[in-house]
């Protein structure tokens, strides 16, 4: 590759250049010299090894993984890259878009997800058995986004019978500010992350965006800001990488199905191949915490995936045997829901990088800084369902909401937390920051 | 109108209802309910006055301007419009994309322009006559941008003939430190404003977006970025703005025809009408400068009407007459070459808010901070083409760069100003920042 990295290192690096001196070796699937161009991973670098993979029509796939797809990009371990994302469906869902055109979006379009994403991107060197590194650096959204909720009859979201209405509310992203307005007097912080990161399935097929899994995919994970890096099993060679789902604003529990949906201008990922390393489900690193996480179509199964995830990565990381990490994480585990609507609910563990004091009880009410429902059962769902339909309606009463919007915040500003796990009593503690009302 | 207000300061303002409610009266061109929703101003607009005015294929025009488009959004005096706008020739500039499409893009689009503007935005009560407030209050592009280089045959740039081999470069727009590298060694500050910002032509028809003119347009004036204001005559009812050409990086001059051409993510305007004020051509507002401005196919011309201009502009701000006018714009005024390849030649005049010292004579020869070239002819034009020739050559050869990029790098940090106006004999400065080198 040293060949090729010294010419784009010159003066006239074009990629039309670049595509004459490398022609295509594959059967030609198109003439146009950008793609082809493309597909030897030449789009758009720029001096010192940073990648642009711009969205496109070409260059997205809407609501299907397929490790067959062809890599957009190619790249190397500790290479940069830029990927542009679009909106929900293609780019259809964008400002002035109604809810009826959402709706029929979604229902002639059956088995796939209503994500777009940007990719694959292929990493030389990563194999089955090895691990994806990847940095976020930088997230730059676009300036608005969408909070939806499907007509009840499609059985989306979290409790279509109770909120069979459909709306769609659109938002202007204050980056200045970091906000965005729901209501007057009402601001939720913007805070980005790509509500899909993944790498491609070990088996070969058309696979909905919709249900994440080992490979990462729709986590809608709120942690995974700017500063974050994933950790993904890789299960093909190159790994094939994509994006897309790109939330700006998103509750944990993601209840009406929708976070403010948006597409990033900028997602600036560093890429890194870790060799030869066994990782059952992805893991999340910030500045100051390790995170774990679990998925299963049961709540309570994600919750055993999640806590044998942490025992496996408290053996790694403190060298504590099962008995000693279970200890560790209910004394020290910060455990919250990530969604409870993408076919697999999904949650996660919080471990502080720093030795600190034991997590603190969580709160059953109201605190100075929160409103607080909670809600105990055998059955983990049914104690988030409770628990967050609980404060749904104690913010649509108290606030003077309609149903709606009262549905629509919980899923952007929802804090749900998982408390202690006695054995068949699972505590949910739902927790919407008094901060939301400004005035 | 203060029912439709009132009605999206309500909780359910979603664009779908709001065409419900107040369904197109003209004759249906859409069934679409978004582009109904467009033509009722009810795009994606939210609480409190901002309207969101997305780049789509419906929202944008390719190389033309017609006052005979239908608004795209429709807004009242004082509020604020966020605009998207689209990479040049529809989106199709992207990286990756060869000279040779590019090229290809502009030989098969005879007679129109290059550029993609959105738009057109209604401002209610704006009136022939009025002058439209234009105040950009923020600027977001795209995270990359190409400058490029047509074959010489086409006769487009200053000078075709000199640097006839085409080329394309792609950047990435690096805005955490607000930086483009344009190669190893070699970075220019990023700073955004739009080519294009203009309203309507009082004359029906369709011309090309690439001649500027009273009504702004591609006046390709650097100097118009993210806090300035901007004044523009109104010729037709609703005034009819527009933006696009969206630049990331330009020099005075754009010789080599082209910016950084990027596309604005975030294009924040708020729009006033101001009723009743005669204006012949644009001005523009910032924090510390007014400028007015000049564009002729004869560069004296223009520059003869920049200084009628700036007479005029004197007399109503520090009530001169044209004599004392004329000895103030002399001793005070900083005269710059804003473009010379979009058929008419433009030029601004600068003039600082606060009283200060004269302008200290323009340099003849390299400063401590700038190489510098000189020239002098009784044509401003021949002035401006010899010295930044000079330039160019020069710093091909003492950085020994490629005529194309010397080209190119002028094009985007070159700084061509005006300096002495004796009678028959216009004096060009061009400077050239040391600090583009950084190693």
């Amino acid at each position: 590759m040293a060949k090729r990295r010294d010419f784009l290192l010159g003066a006239a690096a074009t990629a039309a250049a670049a595509a004459v001196l490398r022609p295509s070796k594959g059967k030609a699937q198109t003439k146009r010299e950008e793609m082809i161009a493309l597909k030897e991973g030449f789009v758009g670098q720029y001096q010192g090894g940073v990648y642009l993979l711009p969205a496109t029509d070409e260059t997205v796939q809407w609501g299907w993984f397929n490790n067959a797809e062809t890599p957009r990009a190619r790249i190397k371990s500790g290479d940069t890259i830029i990927l542009e994302t679009m909106m929900a469906s293609q780019n259809q869902v964008l400002p002035g878009v109604s809810i009826e055109e959402i709706t029929r979006l979604r229902v002639d379009n059956p088995g796939r997800g209503p994500h777009t994403i940007t990719g694959p991107v292929f990493i030389e060197g990563a194999e089955p058995g090895d691990v994806l590194k990847v940095k976020i650096n930088r997230i730059v959204p676009r300036t608005y986004g969408c909070n939806w909720n499907l007509p009840g009859e499609l059985g989306l979201g979290q409790f279509p019978k109770l909120f069979p209405e459909p709306q769609a509310k659109y938002f202007y992203l204050d980056m200045a500010r970091g906000k965005t307005e729901f209501l007057p007097g009402i601001e939720l912080p913007v805070r980005p992350f790509p509500g899909i990161l993944g790498v491609a399935r070990a088996e070969s097929g058309q696979y909905s965006t919709v249900p994440p899994g080992p490979f990462g995919g729709n986590m809608d994970c709120r942690e995974m800001v700017e500063g974050t890096t994933v950790y993904l099993p890789v299960f093909v060679e190159g790994a094939l990488l994509w994006s897309g789902d790109s939330h700006a604003v998103q509750g944990n529990g993601e209840i009406n199905l929708t976070a403010v949906e948006s597409a990033f201008n900028e997602l600036n990922l560093t890429v890194e191949v870790i060799k030869k390393k066994p990782l059952s489900w992805p893991r999340i690193e910030s500045d100051t915490h390790w995170m774990t996480v679990g998925y299963d179509r049961d709540m309570n199964k994600a919750i055993r995936i999640m806590e044998e995830e942490t025992i496996k990565f408290l053996a790694e990381w403190k060298g504590l045997n099962s008995s000693d990490a279970r200890r560790y994480m209910a004394t020290y585990g910060d455990i919250r829901v990530a969604e409870v609507v993408n076919q697999l609910k999904g949650v996660y563990c919080m471990l502080s990088k720093t030795d600190g004091p034991a997590m603190a009880a969580l709160p059953m009410k109201d605190t100075r800084t929160d409103f607080v429902t909670h809600a105990v059962n055998a059955d983990a769902m049914e104690a988030m369902n409770q628990a967050a339909l609980t404060l749904v309606n104690r913010i649509k009463d108290e606030k003077r909401l309609t149903a709606l919007d009262a549905y629509s915040l919980a899923s952007l500003a929802l804090d749900a937390r998982i408390g202690r796990m006695e054995a068949g009593a699972y505590h949910i503690h739902c927790l919407m920051p008094k901060s939301t009302w400004v005035s």
